[in-house]
C-alpha cells in the first residue's frame, strides 16, 4: 500500500543486495523510519523489540533473517542455530517457526555455495506469496463492501479493532484487505478505527496507515462502537485473528468479544477477515483452549505519545499504588461471527464452513 | 469515606464559617488539592472547570454557590443573578439546576438579613440529604454483594465502569456506595475498575478513591470485561446512571452497554445504583429520546499523566491527521439490565418496578 503516494511493503530487500529494510512499527506514528537488517541478530533484535509485528510479517522477516546468517557463515552448524534463534525469537508466533523452517529444510540439501542465495529467493517468495494471498483475502472480502454500498447507496461505514492492516503482513493486510480492494475501486468507505487500548495499534498503526493511503477514518474509545451500532453507523465489522479453532471460534485482540456482541445486538454483519494458516484445526472449542497471553500492567498503567514539546514521551494514567491487568486477547464464540474471509473465499463460521473450503482437514 | 484513614465529603463547610471547600477533582489521582469558594465566581468556576463533578456533587456546590453569592450581597437582584448563573456554568445537569432552585425558593421569601444563614443552612441539609439516600443506595444493594459471597465462599468480584463513586456525590457514592457497605461489613470485595477511555475517570478517580479507602481493585482496559465474564471472574457488574427512562433504559458514560451485552451473554447480574432524581419520567424510549453529547475529539486524541520527570503533562497519542468522535454516553436497554438499586430499595427495570417504588409516578 502506498505512504503519501509512494507505494510501500513492510519489508524489502535493499538494492544493495546484502540487506533488507523494514518499517520501524515501535516508532510509528510519530516518525517513518527504515533500518536496515544486514545480520542475523539485527534480525532478532527487529522481531523481538516489535519493530516488526503482525504473525505473516514476523514470518517474512524472520525467513528473511535465515538468509542474513547464512550471508556470514553458510555452514550446518550456523544454520542450525540461526533456525533456532530466530524462532526462539517470539515463541507464541506461529507463522515465524512455520518460514523460517520452510528456509531452512529449502536450502539444507545444498552446497554451502548456494544456500545464501536461495535462502534469499526463498524468503522472497514467501513474501511474495504473503501478499498474495493477503490480496486474494482482499478480493473475497470486496464483495460484503459492494453489497453494502449498493444497498444503502452511500457512503460505507466499516468498524474495525487493533491493526490487521499492510503493516501486519508483508502488503494489503488481512481485516483491511478488502476496504483497500473498495478503495480501489472507487468504492466509498469510511473506516471506524478503534483504538484498541491498552497497546492502541488501532490509535498508532491502522489510523496511520488509513491516513498515508488516503482512506477516510475516524479514531474512538473502544467503548464507542455499540453506541454507534445502535444508531446505525457501522455497516459491516471485519477484524483480524490471531487463532481460529476448526469449530469457528475466534481469538483476537481484547476487546473483539464486546464489538461481536454489539455488531449481533444491532443485526450488523462481523466478519473476520485471516490466511488459513491462522486456522488451528486441533482445537474445538475456543473459550476452553485458547490460551490467553496476561501481559505486563504497564501496557495499561503507562501510555506512550507525543508531548507538546514534539518528544516522544511515556506517561503514567494510573495511581502508582493501584494494580493493573491485562489480558491481552479475547475469543469470540463463532455463534457471534456472520463468516470467514480466506484466501479461498468466504464462508461460514463452522467446522462444515472451514472443512467446505479446505477439505484437506475434513 | 476515607482518605488515607482521615474521613472526608467531596464538598463541606470549613471551620471558618465562611467558605466552602472542594477537593480538586482534575488534578487527581497526581494531587490532592482542596480549593477554599469564598465567592459566587469561585462556585462557578469550580463547576465548570470540572473541579467537581457528578451531579449529586455540582448540586451540592451549587446550592453553597448561592450561599457565598448572599454573603456579598443579599438583594433580590443579586439571588436571581446568582440562581442564574450557577444554573448556567453546567445546564445538562439536571440536579445543578434542582438544588439552586431549592436554595432560591427557600431563602426568597425571607427579609435580606437573614438570608445568607439560610442558605448555608438549606445547602448543608441537600448536602446531608444526598449523603442519606447514597447511604440508603449502598444498605439496599448490600444483600446483592451477601449473596454472592454467600453462594460462591469466597471474596466476591464487582465491576465498574467510570466513577459513580462517592467524589461523584457528597459521601458514598452511587454505584460504589454497596461496595462500601460490604466493606464495611467486612465482606471480602475486589473491584474490576474499567479505565473508562477517553476521559479515565475509572483509571483516575475510581482506582483512587477505592485505593486510599483501602478496598481490593485491579484496573482494566475497558476492553477486558468481556473475558474475564467468559471465565468466570466476575460475579456482579454495578455501575450508575445519567438518566434513566420510566421504561427502565440506562443513558450512562459511553461503554456501559458494551459491558451490559457481555454481562447478558454470560449471566452475570448487571445492576444500575441510582437515586430517584435521576428519572426521567417522560422518557419512554431511551435509544431513541435520549440526546448524546458529542464531547470534543482532543479527549480521545491527548491524555494527560505523570510523566517520568514527575510532571503532570498531556500527549498526543493519536495521529495529527486522524481525526477522533467522541460520544460521551451510550444507553442499555432495560432488557439487559438485572434491575436498579435505588434509595427506596431494589426493583426491576421495568416501568412496572419503577412505578411499584414511586407510586406517585404512576
Amino acid at each position: 500500500m502506498k505512504i503519501d503516494g509512494t507505494p510501500y511493503r513492510s519489508v524489502w530487500l535493499d538494492p544493495d543486495g546484502t540487506s533488507v529494510r523494514i518499517i520501524d512499527q515501535t516508532r510509528l506514528p510519530w516518525a517513518l523510519e527504515f533500518p536496515r537488517l544486514t545480520t542475523l541478530d539485527q534480525s532478532i533484535h527487529a522481531i523481538r523489540a516489535m519493530q516488526v509485528r503482525g504473525a505473516p510479517l514476523i514470518g517474512a522477516v524472520a525467513a528473511f533473517g535465515v538468509w542474513l546468517a547464512l550471508r556470514a557463515d553458510p555452514s550446518d552448524a550456523a544454520l542450525t542455530r540461526a533456525a533456532a534463534a530466530l524462532i526462539a525469537a517470539r515463541p507464541t508466533a506461529v507463522n515465524l517457526a512455520w518460514a523460517v523452517r520452510r528456509v531452512h529444510d529449502h536450502v539444507a540439501p545444498l552446497p554451502m555455495y548456494d544456500r545464501a542465495d536461495a535462502a534469499r529467493a526463498e524468503a522472497m517468495t514467501i513474501a511474495d506469496e504473503d501478499v498474495a494471498q493477503c490480496r486474494a483475502i482482499g478480493e473475497h472480502g470486496l464483495p460484503l463492501i459492494e453489497g453494502c454500498a449498493r444497498e444503502n447507496g452511500r457512503i460505507v461505514n466499516i468498524l474495525t479493532h487493533c491493526n490487521a492492516g499492510w503493516l501486519a503482513t508483508v502488503d494489503w493486510g488481512t481485516a483491511l484487505a478488502p476496504i483497500y480492494c473498495a478503495h480501489e475501486r472507487g468504492i466509498a468507505v469510511h473506516v471506524w478505527v478503534d483504538e484498541t487500548r491498552p497497546r492502541n495499534q488501532g490509535a498508532s498503526l491502522t489510523a496511520w496507515e488509513l491516513a498515508r493511503h488516503g482512506i477516510s477514518h475516524t479514531v474512538i474509545a473502544d467503548n464507542a462502537g455499540g453506541h454507534l451500532m445502535q444508531h446505525g453507523r457501522v455497516d459491516l465489522v471485519i477484524t483480524g485473528t490471531d487463532r481460529v479453532t476448526r469449530t469457528g471460534d475466534v481469538a483476537n485482540k481484547i476487546g473483539t468479544y464486546l464489538k461481536a456482541l454489539a455488531a449481533y445486538d444491532n443485526d450488523v454483519p462481523f466478519w473476520v477477515a485471516l490466511p488459513s494458516t491462522t486456522i488451528d484445526w486441533q482445537a474445538r472449542d475456543g473459550i476452553r483452549e485458547i490460551p490467553i497471553e496476561e501481559r505486563p500492567a504497564a501496557e495499561v498503567t503507562t501510555i506512550t505519545g507525543r508531548g507538546m514539546d514534539g518528544d516522544v514521551t511515556t506517561i503514567r494514567i494510573v495511581p502508582k499504588d493501584s494494580p493493573a491487568a491485562n489480558p491481552a486477547f479475547d475469543v469470540t464464540p463463532a455463534r457471534l461471527i456472520s463468516g470467514f474471509i480466506t484466501e479461498r473465499g468466504r464462508c461460514a463460521a463452522s467446522e462444515d464452513g472451514l472443512v467446505g473450503l479446505f477439505p484437506d482437514h475434513a
